[in-house]
């Protein structure tokens, strides 16, 4: 019997993700110039009014609430997230791995544990979390988008896994991402592309692109995600959700599979993708309560911190000074981000806060250290994963030709370590120079305290079509400088508002092709996000301020 | 002008650390036959009987409240510790920079200070702290041991040095280290050879070999060492003072000097030696309370745990159940330190709590990973220091033949960044087998809880003649798993009780070298310190359980 190839081994593990979908959530697949597909898990009709309820509870506190009490069951939760992510997956192509099976069973479990015990078995009970194609899940495959991937089924759960089931939540479907995930957009050679919901011939982003997808169309509304320069942060900008990238080893990352696996300089980070922000909080709250470093060796061990959350260092969120950086010195942001940053100061200032103008510091080097440290193997790791014969992915442009190798992917010359070491050492510097800065801003906030969180945007542009994300300068620093960040749905385009202005003079290349990229009627629509951003740690903190920039949004916009 | 040799760059440094010595604290030099020197500073006549009664009070938080309670003052405090490091300098060679002049100057500000306020200025008021000479300060040099680094003067201080400063510490001296710092003894071309104070042919240990010896000597009683593999932690042990390894990144160490600098997978950890544990203690609560990432970038947000510390979760100290490795399955330690061991043991069940034997876990592999990715520069980062011609030093044997390089010396093939990269995948599955051997102990220690800590050799044996230490086999490993290490003083060579038994087979050669150099007549006296281990980040815990076990030991020697 001769090996398959691997366009076979692809073509029968897309068989058995269709297989693995029943027949009755089906719909009529929409025509390819029907765009906008945000409306169609209403109108599919496959979806009873009160699956439709439960999905539309975008606030995942008050989901938990009503499993908690029974007043919905596990069963029939589990069932209406089932059947809008199969919906979801139709209309944009994100799902990797479907396992209802397993997740309604464990669903009846927890609904009788609920009965016979009168309590929940931990705080996620019976709530589905969708996952990125990261987290293997004894008895399945996790094929990360590699074909030489395909069969290879895991024997243990990641530690992540281990976790969100003991805390009672409900895994039933894992997103995809793009092949070797240093995209900032989701296409890979085993489950191709997945779509902006808003507009299919827009990406959704990258790399924790099919869960930003899924969970913007409501068929999940929590999920992990994983961040090295941006891979939570803008999809989660792009498709209006809640994104968190915390510190890295916050959240237990062992068991995962990865690129550029064993690069421990600047880490990969697993963090919460959500509806809601007190999904992403509950999500934090309920992994820390678990002890996640008896798990996982490099997990930190720091427990959830009340004292943090409260503020009791910044005021108790009384008066904050925020710091505002509206653009990077590299890219000038398009008018839509613009705005939200203009959004957001105002919001705050009428909730009695103040904000300063934040100077980006050495970002073009943050972003220079950061890639040089990826790229220090020359490859080697994209090679390993290669080896079914599958072409490495050149462009995220669908008419790219895909033998063309662009500059910027060219591998680089593999790096010593000792040369890794001197990355370090400039990496140590940069950070200290940050840090310094941002201490410093104690002299001007009027707080006594340095300012007490920085106001980012996620990109220079809401979502792009397929092909044209640049190198994420606005999220990379922040990995660089391991500062934890939390994208917070702002706004979405508006025509008349963002008006593009004329511009001649531009900072660079790329602050050139994102200017000419904006078209303000084609993005109409488009979610716009923001980071907000603490210093290495303030998980808690930023989670809070978080709070606070919300309320102050929504009572302005009210 | 022609550039000075390196030779006599030396000179010209030697000239200088002398010249600083005042003339009036010189004694009489001992016969180089007189080889127990720990009665000297008590004998010689410089200190008065107060400047004995003051640096003979080895419990810091005692001398702390004299200090505070102006009983002493400052500047007598700093002037009985320079004249007794002084002493102790004549007779181990153990200092390598001395600035009485600021320390004195500081002192008397302090004293100052105390008058005008009525309080001290921070929790170290006036307390002498040496340092290893690794902590640069403003306007002086730091060698390090390297001829090349002599003459260059430091345009700022080290982030512990400033911290150290705003909590009141008087800096007067900076201690002797091993050329590359990569070595268990201290011995270098610029200062030369530190010596064990109970005995000069006897090594102090290494890396932080000058701290070990001035302070066993009470030259001083808090100083701060570093540590990547037992540079703390050996010394301590061989000269019978308390050494603590915290996790990395605990306390701060962004400015200092380093070897391997940038090699951050198995990092240098900072931390406190000192004549008594409340030493260790003040030391690492002082720093704490300062905040130390908002100086150092690369340091964890982790203040003082008064909760860890109060052993909230182990029972609040109450019959907590330890694991003993009695030897590490490749070299049996030499019969002292297995006595330590069973008196610690004794003792412990003497005072309520279990013991349970732990067995090693793959301590051969946490060893080689972490010299792996030690030496995986090739020797670049040495070979960058030796710029002024000073040869490497390839032996810390007196009589070994210098140009002759012993095969554990050989430098190593450079490996690339994606070697690294694997060697980390592979330490940290190290890291999770040794996290779930630990967490397993659950079932059997009868607690309800693993087991609370370890207690572990701190070498195969007490100090060894120069030139004598083998790899460092017992403090690596925890290095590699980055578990917090304090290393107590249990007890000293009885050769009645330490007699050496028939052996004729060995786990390894290392095991038969150490069992051959085990002569119990010829180390009699000398200290044997243990190690006791907390899982990573559990720094509040292992010093709580280090005072129950220090506790259990003076009341079982009562």
């Amino acid at each position: 019997m001769s090996t398959p190839s691997w366009q076979e081994q692809v073509a029968d593990k897309r068989r058995r993700l269709q297989e693995a979908i029943p027949k009755e959530w089906l719909i009529t697949p929409p025509p390819d110039d029907k765009l906008y597909r945000m409306d169609i898990p209403e109108t599919c009709g496959i979806l009873t009014s009160r699956e439709l309820e439960i999905t539309n509870t975008a606030d995942v506190a008050v989901l938990l609430q009503k499993l908690a009490t029974s007043e919905w069951s596990s069963v029939e939760v589990t069932t209406a997230f089932c059947k809008r992510a199969i919906i979801a997956h139709q209309l944009v192509n994100c799902l990797a791995e479907v396992f209802f099976d397993r997740a309604l069973r464990r669903a009846a479990e927890l609904d009788e544990y609920l009965v016979q015990h009168g309590t929940v078995i931990g705080p996620l009970h019976g709530l589905p979390i969708s996952l990125k194609d990261q987290f293997p899940i004894k008895g399945l495959e996790t094929t990360m988008g590699y074909a030489a991937w395909i069969g290879k089924f895991a024997t243990e759960d990641a530690a992540l896994v281990q976790l969100l089931d003991e805390c009672g939540a409900i895994l039933y479907v894992r997103t995809n991402v793009p092949q070797t995930l240093m995209w900032a957009e989701t296409y890979n050679n085993v489950f191709g592309r997945t779509m902006h919901p808003h507009n299919i011939n827009y990406t959704s982003g990258g790399s924790s692109g099919g869960e930003s997808a899924l969970i913007a169309l409501h068929g999940s509304l929590l999920g992990a995600g994983s961040d090295i320069g941006g891979s939570i942060r803008i999809p989660s900008h792009f498709c209006g959700v809640f994104g968190f990238k915390p510190s890295c080893y916050r959240l237990p990352s062992y068991g995962i599979v990865n690129s550029l696996d064993g690069q421990e300089t600047i880490p990969t980070s697993i963090g919460p993708m959500s509806a809601s922000l007190s999904g992403i909080k509950v999500f934090m709250q309920a992994i820390l309560s678990r002890q996640p470093w008896r798990k996982d060796p490099n997990t930190i061990r720091a427990p959830w911190d009340q004292d943090a959350y409260a503020l009791k260092e910044h005021g108790n969120g009384q008066k904050l000074c925020f710091g505002i950086l509206w653009n990077d010195g590299i890219m000038i942001p398009q008018p839509p981000i613009r705005r939200a940053l203009e959004e957001v100061k105002r919001a705050l200032e009428q909730a009695g806060h103040t904000c300063i103008d934040w100077i980006p510091l050495k970002h073009g080097e943050l972003v220079a250290n950061a890639r040089s440290i990826w790229l220090s193997d020359g490859g080697a790791d994209y090679k390993e994963a290669l080896v079914s014969g599958e072409h490495l992915i050149n462009s995220m442009n669908p008419d790219a030709d895909p033998l063309d190798v662009p500059v910027f992917r060219r591998p680089r010359d593999p790096l010593s370590s000792f040369q890794v070491w001197k990355l370090s050492k400039e990496r140590r510097k940069l950070r200290k120079a940050y840090l310094d800065q941002w201490e410093s801003t104690k002299a001007v906030t009027g707080t006594g305290r340095p300012i007490d969180a920085l106001i980012c945007p996620a990109a220079p542009y809401p979502a792009v079509r397929h092909g044209q994300t640049r190198s994420s300068f606005y999220t990379i620093p922040w990995n660089t400088l391991n500062y934890p960040s939390l994208v917070i749905p702002v706004t979405k385009v508006v025509p008349s508002l963002d008006t593009k202005p004329e511009r001649h003079e531009f900072l660079s290349v790329d602050d050139e092709a994102v200017y000419n990229m904006y078209d303000s009627e084609r993005c109409s629509g488009l979610p716009v996000g923001l980071q907000l951003i603490g210093q290495a740690y303030q998980e808690e903190v930023v989670l809070a301020i978080g709070e606070i920039v919300t309320e102050a949004l929504r009572a302005k916009s009210t």
